[in-house]
Parts: C-alpha cells; structure tokens; sequence
C-alpha cells in the first residue's frame, strides 16, 4: 500500500484555503499512486481552533470542508482531522476526530482519547473524550488510527488512566497511523523520533506520523512527520519547517534507521539552528497570514534587536524591514554607530530619530507637578515610551507592525518598560533567554560577521540613565539564567534551587522578581514559542498572589 | 448539629495569612458552639492558583497549612478545600479536595469529581477527577460531601458523564455540604440558587453551601453562601461582597424561602446594582492584595472615565484617587469643565496637563518622515498615547495603578488605542457595555448627581480630531451592544445573527471588527469580571486566524 503524509500550513478558520491546499496535495498524492493521503489533527479548520469551537457555525464549515473533501476522494481515501459532534448527549458537545473520507462519503471516524490539557493545551475545554476502540479496515488492512496525545502517555508517571493503543491491539491491527498537532519546541524533534520508535517496538507494527507545520500566532509547527518500521527505526523523516507531500510504501519498510546513518543531521539538528529557523518561520508566516509585508523595529545597538532584525530581514527580505535608531541625551555614540553597521551589513533601510526634543517637552510638561524630585526609573520609563510612540506613529502611518525585541531573562524579571520596550505586534526573542540571544547571534554570524562584533562584546546596558548596565540590577545572565530555567522551564522551586547551590538571597530575590512581574507580562504580545515553556498561553498565573513575593 | 459556614476572601498563595483568618473564624464559630465548620473549595491557597500547582514547594505548604488547621481543631470539626496528591500512580498528580480535620488529624478526604474545564476554569489542567463515592461520617451524620461543579451539572444537555450526588444517594446521607469557588457574574446569584435548590428538592435533604468572596485579579467573588431545607427552601443566604461566619442549627430548618418572603431583596440583586457593587468590591481588593493605596486616571469628560472615577473613590476613599484632564488641541472645553465638576463632586484631587507641547514635538520630531501625508489615525494614536505617557509617569512618580477606563462595547470592536487609552494596571469596565455604563451612571446619580447630567447627555466622542463622534465609525451603541450581546455571551454565529433581525452588512461589519482586534485584546489590563463571557481568561481566540474576517 502507497500512503501519503500532507504535512502543510494550515490557516485557522480559512476553510477555503484549507481545502485547496488539501485538494491539491490529494492530486499530487493521487499522482504518486497514493491508495490514501493522511492530514493532520483538525486540518480541516486548523490548530488550535480555540474558542471558535464553541460556534455551531464554526463546526458547520468544518463538517461541509469535510464533505467537499470526501467528494474529491476519487480512487483515493482520506484521514483527515475535524471537530465533529458528539452524539452522546452526556458528556462535551464535540469529539476530535480523525474521519476516514473515500467517494464522497464519510465512511469511518475515530475519536481522540487522551485530550492534552496542559501547557498550551486546552482540549479538555472542548473535547469529550473518545472511549470506544475499533480499528479502520481501509485498504485490505487494518489501521490503529488515532491521534496525536493518544500515543504520548508513555512516561513512568502516566498522565490518564487508559492506553488506547493497548485497547487497539486487542483487535490485531496491521499499522499505526497518528494524526498530529505537536507544536515545535528545541527539544520536541529528538522526543518526538524517541515516542514514535518507542510505540512501533512495543507494538512490533510500523507508524506513519503526520504533524503540522507553520505557524499559528505564538505556536510553532516544525513538520518532521515520520514513517517507522515495526523494529522501531525511523524510515523516513519529512522535512523541518516546510510543507511537504511524502508517499511512502508501506509493504518494504527496511529495518534501517536513517538517524544512525548520517551523522550530519546532528549539526542540523543543533538547538540554536532549530530555534534560528523555528523564529524565521514565526516571524514569516505570522506576517502572510495577517497579510502584512513589513516590520518596524527600534534597533538600540544591543544584541536582542540586532539579533531580530537579522531574524526579520530572513523572514521578511531587508527592503521589508525598517529599523530605527533612537537615541536620547543617554545614549552613547557607539549604539548608533553599532546599529548603523549592523543595518548596512543587512541591507535593510534605517533612520535616526532623536528623542530628546520629545524628552524635554515631557520634562517642561511634568516639571510643575514634579518639581525638584530625583531623577527615577519614571524618567527611565519616559524615554522607552517616547520610543515606543514614535514607532507605533510609523507602523500606523506606514503599515508595519512592530517587532518586539525584548528577551526572557528580561520578561521574566520584569526589566522592561510597559507601554516602551514591551511594545510590538509580536516578540521574536520572548521565549530566548539573554544567553540564547547570545548563541544566536554567534550562529547568524557562523560565516561571515552579520553582527558587528563590538555589539556581541559590550556589556548589556539599557541607556537609560548615564553610565547604566544590566549588571547594576540584575545578576550576570549566566547565573540567572540558569535559576530561570529551572523555575520556569523545570517548575524547581526555592528549596530545590538552593539544594542545586544557588545562595538562598540570590533564589529568593530572583523569583520574587519573577512573581511580581506577572502584571507585565499579562500585557505583552504574542511570543513565539521556542521552549517547553514559554510566557503567554502555555503559562497561567494570578498577578494578584503572594507567593514567593 | 451546628454547622458554621466560612466565606471569605483568600489570598493566594499566601497561606499565613489564609491560615490566621481561618483560625479566627475557627474560634468564632467555636463561641458560637458550632460542631462544624466549613470553608470554601481550595481555600487553604486562596482560588484559582492557577500554575502554581505545578509547583511541588506550593503543594507542600498547602499539606503543611491544612496540618496547621487541623491541629487547632480541639472540639471542632473543619472542612477546608486543599489541593492533594493523588495516590494512584496513573492519571493526573493532584485532586481537588475536600479535608475532614479533627484533633490534628486528616481524619478524611473526599475528591471534586466534575472539573470544570470552560470560560475562566482551567482544573482538568491541574487535577484527576475523582472515582470512588463515600459519605462522611461526623458527628453523628451522614454528610454527602461534594465540591462545587460536583452539583452543578444539572441540564438536559449535561457537561459530564457522572453525578456524584446520584452516586452518594446510594448510602443514604443525612445533609448534602458543598464546598465552592464559584465566580460572580450579574445572573450567578438567581442561578445559584435555583442550582442549590434543585439538588436539595431532588435529593429530598438539606444543603449547605458555602462560597468564596472577595476577588483574585479579574475574578470576583460574591460570596451568597446558602443554607436550603430539604423542601428546597432558602432558610439562609449570606452577605454579598462581604466576609460573614455564618452558624446554623441543621436539625430545625424551617421550610419557609426566605426569598419568597422579602420583596425588598428584588431591589438589592437588582443587576445594576450588583454590578456596582462587584466592581466596586473588585478595585478594593485588586489594591489590598497588591498593597497599594492610590489609583490615577484620565479623565477626559466622557462617561465611561466619570464611572470609572466614582466607582474608584467608592473602592478607595476620594482622597485616594487623583485625576487628570490632559486636554489636546482636538478637547472641546465642556470636556474639561464637565470633567472639573465631576471631579469637585466627589471630592476628589484633580490636575490639569494640556499636551499641546508634547504633541507639537511629536510632530516636529515626525516631520520629516511623514512630509505631507494627511492627517490620520495616526495623529488621534499619538494623542492618546501622549496622555498614556504622562499618566504612567504619574504613576511611576507617586505610585499609584493606572485605571483602565475602557468599556466593552470598544474592547470588542478595538475602539482605543493600544499603548494609548488601553493602558492601565485594571480595567473597570472592560466587561460593561456602553449601555451598561450609562446605567451605571444612573444608578450612581440615584440619590444625587454625582456625575453631572451633560456628561451623561453629550454624544461619546474620542475627541481627537475635529467635531469627531463615535456613531462616525461605529453603528449606535443600542444596536452594537445587542450584536456584541449575541456573539460574545451567548456564542451566536453570523446565521443566527441575520435570523434575529439584525443586517447582514451590519453583522459582518461588527463580528469582523471583533475577531480583527483580537491582538489589541490581547495586550489589555486585567478586566474586573462581571458576565458570564468576559475578555480575557475566559475567552481564547488566536489572534492569526481568518474566521468572520
């Protein structure tokens, strides 16, 4: 038998675009002689549909792409992932299923089991779970077909109580076949390659995965769907952060597992050029699917806005983004000068902007109601919102949406003005702790010096007052980092962090700085994902606790 | 047997002072010869804690307050909600419980079976939901011990597939206690009710109910703690919005309802009168628990600043509450008198900045980059974020929280200016509509007129360009409202909208505007809670999508 794997870039709610991009790759799989052509987990409305679950219109144009889907299964059959109705009365309203599609009928459907619910997930939200278990006869064989969590559950501490790959065995099947929506993160392609090889060994048949690729607001999609032999080696493994239709023959699966064969996928799959081509991706499709062409950024001579215009500029083309130097009376010339070289090194059009007649007319404006009070963080802030102003003013007038260029050491800490820095349409770095900005900074300039040096060596300073550097409030980034991820990534809490031989003053100062900063990071835009856990959605805290604060 | 029921307000994660205020209605309910008492779902760490379950240090020193509580129990029995860990290895790693402490013992503990899992609750994220179904034996009585949801799945079209009560039926209980973190909005208290009294009448014994108060960031609590006979009486319901220990003898419960007797309590739940209240409650607490004392907010002779300032000085004492007119070359002058008389009414501080000098320097700054292009939005943008600017440095300044004062009619249809008049540490308003805001005001002006009849009057206007009307851009707030009604709370899609009557152009324009202004949405305060479908943590839309757009 010929399988197809459509690993594509859905649009969440575009119906019609779904199903063209879905018709065609059915054409090219046809082509190919493909027997079935296998869609990821809801691709008929795209993932995560959300809250648009709750509108029964919204599962109506879900059912009819469906039914026009099934008309087109000429001499093909079709696994495609859609929200159906539940026809239980107990229980939620929907299922999320995998229907089966062939001559223009429905003629099998199967439900999700295991409803992810944590992090980014909200599946439980919506979606009863599947308890019946039945194989697909499809094709003179017989398909384990489910869906994405159903195969996960394999750790020692097993998140739900039933297996539905135990239950399915029961009935002998001949292959696996698992629809996903596994969202990217540094780690997830070794994971992913070690719990698909892990079920075709316990179950001795062979898997064919098909995931998601693209990207939908923060959640990144990297592809990398797999085909695995009943021995448990990977056969083939599709492409990373592109769209692709692979055929396979699943009658010669050979016992060889491409990973042991070429050792130079290491390098490929080296984290930091994971994460450089995950971000390019955000950036890319975040703008096609809003249907913008170009960014503005304040570029400050630092390494976190040098490090996203190059990012942008990848994304986008340099004549797509727009950087702007803003300097203000705290400024040093060489933060224009960096940023100027950097601009030029990519090509891409800049302007400078002084802030500082803006700077004194605030300053006169608030001088009666301040009097002769110090200079504070207030006037820190003031300057980081003039920027932030005069940018927004060019995305309106031009329209560019603005690139957020702050880090997750700072969002963590809270070192970044609300309604300044803060600002964007969408935070490229926001999930990339400082030392990782570092680390891709020297990866962009793995052949030639994109990034001016100088910007890579000086020490990090807002400039926001005369002679300031990170370090006069924060500890160095490689400590902190280090307590960061464990709080934030490993849920490690203070008893634990000074166990590891962080000094107890340093765990306690830096997750108080963590906890009181929610109220900040409640109001930030959309972070592309690029770790297990990153702020936005995958991450829900009170602003009003009192807890390690 | 004398039961006293416990409703207070909680604060997360601070389990010292949740711990104190237990032992003190502890020993209040011990004077009053209580035998029981009963505190509200997870009130050991204050509800929701959201992510800080993932936390095993957060689970330990709940186990350890719950330790604490139950030593204190001489003579006294305690039920308290604390998360647990969950026995089994497989499934979820906490439950939902509630305790039975007596003389420094657990001495038993019963499991939330129906876990909420829609608009603002998360809890399949975090729990297992429980199995097994047992009374509790106490003092003589068999108590048929639920958790909030545990009794609320009572419709034709049920959520879950299990009744825990049906359950609990079969040994026979004497009383039914419910232990809750049910959300305040303007129909919970009825719904409430009639939900006590259904289980009550179905089961044919005495409920007794008890329920947080107080609020958790944009979550408000009214408290309404009920007691109801077996007949389905309401023999008790207590305070709203206010912290009570109520006792009750159990074994001489009058079938008489309470509600049935006092029409004057019709007034009282009146729903405007309920939603002041809740938003007035809201902004206290938001303050108490972050321990500030002082708010600020523009104040530009418009309605929804003029509620927002009320409501404010009511929460906090006028003396708290500075305003600030910040007229711009666009401000007609009643918007500023209108806006003195207000702020003289209540007594509260008032400054004036005019921005003509800032917006000046922005547009010189702007000039040669913009040349000749017209006058746009970006201009209006520019004027409110000028006020954001000099606001939030007020605030860095003196420390106070900025008060949002945008309303839901505009959050909906992205009718502000993000980083501009979207600012603030809370909304007040962000879930009244613009017609629920009028009605505020003349509830507010029900005694006197506190705010002055032309604010009430004139037509809304932004003001930020010449002769400007909201009904230039926006259909009339009457209609809208109605529109926004169907689609936000009551999940109705562009089919059902046309079928109740309203335009096609109409709808499409209005559903458009909102799901295209999901990323303004997305970077807004907090919003106090007061419906059933608020902005916010209860509403999950990607911000990328292309549905109704």
């Amino acid at each position: 038998m010929r399988i197809a794997l459509a690993q594509l870039n859905f649009h969440t709610g575009n119906f019609g675009d779904n199903l063209q991009k879905m018709l065609h790759a059915m054409e090219h799989a046809r082509q190919e002689r493909a027997e079935i052509i296998v869609f990821p987990e809801l691709a008929i409305c795209g993932y995560p549909p959300r809250d648009f679950l709750e509108f029964s219109d919204f599962i109506r144009q879900c059912n009819e792409t469906a039914v026009q889907l099934a008309i087109a299964c000429r001499d093909i059959t079709a696994i495609v992932g859609c929200p159906t109705i539940n026809p239980n009365i107990k229980g939620k309203n929907l299922l999320n299923s995998a229907l089966v599609l062939r001559e223009g009928e429905i003629i099998a459907a199967r439900h999700k089991t295991l409803l992810p619910n944590y992090d980014i997930f909200d599946e439980y939200r919506y979606f009863e779970p599947n308890t019946a278990f039945e194989v697909v006869e499809c094709c003179g064989k017989r398909i384990a077909l489910t869906v994405c969590e159903d195969i996960w559950d394999i750790g020692e501490d097993p998140m739900y109580t039933v297996s539905p790959m135990d239950e399915l065995m029961k009935q002998q099947p001949d292959l696996m076949i698992n629809i996903a929506a596994s969202p990217f993160h540094y780690e997830q392609a070794g994971l992913r390659r070690e719990v698909m090889q892990y079920n075709a060994r316990k179950y001795g048949i062979p898997l064919y995965y098909v995931n998601h690729v693209g990207a939908q607001t923060e959640l990144l999609f990297d592809g990398g769907s797999l085909v695995v032999s009943a021995g448990g080696h990977i056969c083939h493994e599709m492409a990373y952060f592109k769209e692709e239709v692979g055929v396979f023959e699943s009658d010669h699966l050979t016992e060889t597992n491409i990973h042991e064969q070429s050792g130079h996928r290491q390098e490929l799959f080296a984290r930091v050029g994971l994460v450089h081509d995950a971000l390019v991706m955000g950036i890319r499709i975040y703008f096609e699917k809003l249907g913008f062409k170009r960014a503005i950024l304040g570029l400050s001579g630092g390494i976190d806005s040098a490090v996203v215009l190059v990012l942008a500029c990848e994304a986008l083309g340099a004549s797509n983004v727009r950087s702007v130097m803003l300097p203000s009376p705290f400024s040093t010339s060489h933060s224009v000068s960096d940023a100027v070289s950097l601009a030029e090194n990519t090509g891409s059009p800049y302007d400078i902007i002084a802030i500082n007649d803006i700077y004194d007319a605030v300053n006169n404006t608030l001088k009666p109601f301040f009097g002769d009070l110090p200079f504070d963080v207030t006037e820190e802030n003031i300057q980081a919102r003039i920027r932030a102003l005069l940018l927004m003013a060019l995305s309106n007038k031009y329209g560019y949406i603005l690139l957020n260029t702050s880090n997750k050491s700072e969002a963590a800490v809270g070192y970044g003005t609300l309604y300044g820095d803060m600002c964007g349409g969408l935070s490229v770095l926001g999930d990339v702790y400082k030392t990782g900005v570092y680390e891709l900074a020297q990866y962009i300039n793995r052949d030639r010096e994109v990034i001016p040096g100088s910007i890579i060596t000086k020490p990090p300073s807002a400039e926001l007052r005369h002679g300031q550097k990170d370090s006069d409030s924060l500890p160095e980034y490689e400590i902190l980092d280090k307590i960061l991820y464990q709080y934030i990534e490993q849920r490690q809490g203070p008893r634990e962090l000074i166990a590891m031989g962080f000094g107890e003053g340093l765990v306690r100062r830096v997750l108080k700085l963590v906890n009181t900063s929610e109220y900040k990071r409640h109001q930030t835009p959309p972070i592309l994902r690029i770790s297990a856990k990153a702020f936005g959605m995958g991450r829900r805290l009170p602003i009003v606790a009192k807890y390690l604060s």
